[in-house]
């Protein structure tokens, strides 16, 4: 079987997508959004974040391939389609000592972390590090809360479903969130057909009555902007995405104090493939509901990555405080600075191209950078002005990959970029938005 | 909040729970299984193994309070309810420079493990390791798959469930397996009111037309038999479950040749804690679609424990071959003995009770162990005979904590016992059963 998948299979595989993406490309499909169905420019695969995914990966491998055959940056796609946080691996690489984890073969075998905790698969230590890391940001409440840990903040957002849907009712729950939100949200609620919740669209166009759960991603992704609750009524409960609430992308204004807040090392220090998120939940019932999913999903979440988490999240707040070692760097600092930089870069692209436009944020006094500063967030939510309708489109066929606007309930006028790519492909990308034109 | 957590909420916690069982010990309580509903005298809360699951490790953490205490093992409880395979500690420490893993902080940021493969966050090393340890042992035939990792094989099972439903119809599709099935099986496939799937009870009583999904655990959990399929009309799809087909437990009488086969780490070596399972699909769109339930529901599985799940399985096959030291022990054959032992005083102390009654077993050649022997499970399905018809209850007086058979289908003469605890338990329970008698 290695030898088929590493070649015959490799090769079918790139051949089949590359004729997949080739067809998406001229035809138009159909998407459907809750009862919505739209016809979209965008060549994805009906309603199949996933799909797109792989599509997009496989194209990614594509041009290695065109890198290795010696095309190079010329030719070469620049996939900034999903959010890999691999900028964050050159922080990482100075820090090794800290932040390497020892695992002897007999330890972590048992399915339980800690019996005497509602969440009976969290590792002590992360909760510690959690906690603590929160302590010295400042952007969450942590005291009187329980800790629900999860195979990223994606298995606790369907676990938050799953908590706060009752279970008794005739049909399901409405999920709602103001668009422009999260592509992977509509998919992740309606993906199982679940008779409990069902997604019901933005948030802003929402007029039933009744109970619903509206989901509040703050920052935003896609468009970075801070969020509040929008619709506001009585039987309403919500879902805080706090991915993004990190002060190298936002000002930290105060500290987040809802009933159930998400958090993820993806998006925090950057280390997605972990797959490592905690829930804050205010109400036990609900955390122990939450608990009782990922028992049935997936018999609680591997020790391993908590583990891990847990010690890069203890480098993380060492290197704020400068406690383990005063030459190491601050590492929210570090990641400010990047984001900084990047973002001046990109504005600077934008501008000289004339083609495009980009948000314009609101500063804020950020209490832990105890500075003023606008969001610079981990995406880049792009415009395309005049007469580009498709802006995904256009910028692949500079060989630039995106998401397009519409999978986030806006427009085909707006992709979401990557910001947080390495190096390499960060400038690639700005240096060809700088020098594009209508004219091809 | 982690004083909250270790102190006052830990005891409050503690005696909610204790609580919540004394009036769950009195209670007639009501669990459905699909669209039955039965009475059941198991104390357990109404469909919820995970509650179940709470409850009993709570109640472990009361006993550990008691041995501190001074009550010692008299009045210890053993908790022998869910498949904990800590057994298994005492060889990884002997094999403790083999099966270290280090992962520096930098390592295995990416959301991405193998783009070009379907499967693209599966970790190549562990592919390799699977095929290799599956060759070593001939358990299963792995040429012409695909493999896709999950968060253990639960995650894995609902995976399959959503590659297998129609998306296009109207009504869920009937899952079936033959009882006592895996008392988590109905659990898993009805606790979000799929419209994809629902669970439809013991294959020998279906008898409807159309499609259906046959499960076939194979050695069976719980009373480790092994099965085949048992509906066999032409619109059935099966999922086999071989999570025991390992040659401590049972005779490999052939390598496994079916279109989607589950596999875990957790019962072949032992290692729960890191939730890494992996299926052989034979059928690629299959694949690619329990690939994109395991995108939508987690974006991947953590690389931290496939990396770890790898070099343990490396380790083992290497223990099989005696390639990496002549002095180390075949791990099979450790594991194997341990069985044989365990179930030779598990028979002895039934038979000195009077009380109980365990399966009969045939005795076939393994083809690995190159013998002839009778199954030794990994669980104990335990009768009462006679006048004790709650078979939990009765053992749960003598404080030792099983799983009630009702959960699996079957009557509540029956329990299941884990086979796989430390030896101090194990010991303590083989004790207790063969002095147990009618008057207390």
């Amino acid at each position: 079987m290695g030898k088929d998948w590493n070649s015959a299979m490799y090769w079918r595989h790139l051949l089949v997508l590359s004729l997949a993406i080739n067809i998406g490309m001229v035809a138009k499909v159909v998407l459907f959004h809750g009862d919505e169905k739209e016809v979209l420019l965008c060549p994805v695969e009906p309603g199949a974040e996933a799909a797109h995914l792989s599509r997009v990966v496989s194209e990614g491998s594509s041009l290695e391939l065109e890198v290795a055959s010696g095309v190079g940056d010329h030719g070469r796609v620049v996939d900034l389609d999903h959010g890999d946080p691999t900028m964050y691996e050159m922080f990482w690489k100075r820090m090794d000592e800290e932040t390497t984890i020892v695992i002897p073969g007999w330890q972590s075998i048992s399915y339980f972390s800690d019996p005497a905790n509602p969440c009976w698969f969290l590792e002590p230590e992360l909760a510690k590090q959690a906690v603590r890391i929160h302590q010295v940001v400042g952007n969450a409440v942590t005291e009187n809360r329980y800790m629900v840990v999860g195979t990223g903040s994606t298995q606790l957002y369907q676990a938050a479903l799953y908590a706060l849907a009752p279970h008794g009712e005739p049909g399901p729950m409405d999920v709602v969130s103001v668009a422009p939100f999260y592509s992977s949200y509509p998919l992740m609620t309606d993906f199982l057909k679940s008779g409990l919740y069902k997604w019901a669209g933005d948030a802003n166009l929402y007029d039933k009555d009744g109970p619903y759960i509206e989901l509040v991603t703050s920052p935003n992704n896609p468009d970075g902007e801070p969020r509040t609750s929008a619709v506001n009524r009585s039987q309403g409960v919500l879902i805080h995405d706090f991915a993004y609430y990190w002060p190298q992308y936002a000002p930290i204004t105060s500290a987040a104090d809802h009933d159930l807040m998400l958090f993820t090392v993806s998006k925090s220090t950057g280390h997605a493939g972990s797959r490592i998120g905690w829930a804050l939940v205010k109400d036990k019932e609900v955390a122990m509901k939450m608990t009782k999913f990922i028992e049935l999903n997936t018999i609680g979440v591997s020790k391993d990555s908590q583990l891990r988490a847990a010690k890069i999240l203890k480098a993380t707040s060492d290197s704020c405080k400068h406690m383990s070692n005063p030459k190491v760097e601050n590492f929210f600092k570090f990641s400010f600075n990047q984001m900084t930089e990047r973002w001046a870069k990109l504005r600077a692209a934008v501008r000289k191209s004339g083609l495009f436009s980009l948000p314009d944020f609101t500063s804020d006094w950020c209490t832990y950078n105890q500075q003023v500063f606008q969001p610079q967030p981990a995406f880049a939510w792009l415009k395309c002005e005049g007469e580009i309708d498709d802006c995904q489109g256009f910028l692949k066929k500079h060989k630039i990959l995106t998401r397009c606007g519409k999978h986030f309930g806006a427009s085909l006028k707006y992709v979401r970029v990557n910001m947080l790519d390495r190096d390499p492909n960060f400038n690639l990308f700005v240096e060809r938005l700088s020098t594009m034109s209508l004219i091809e």
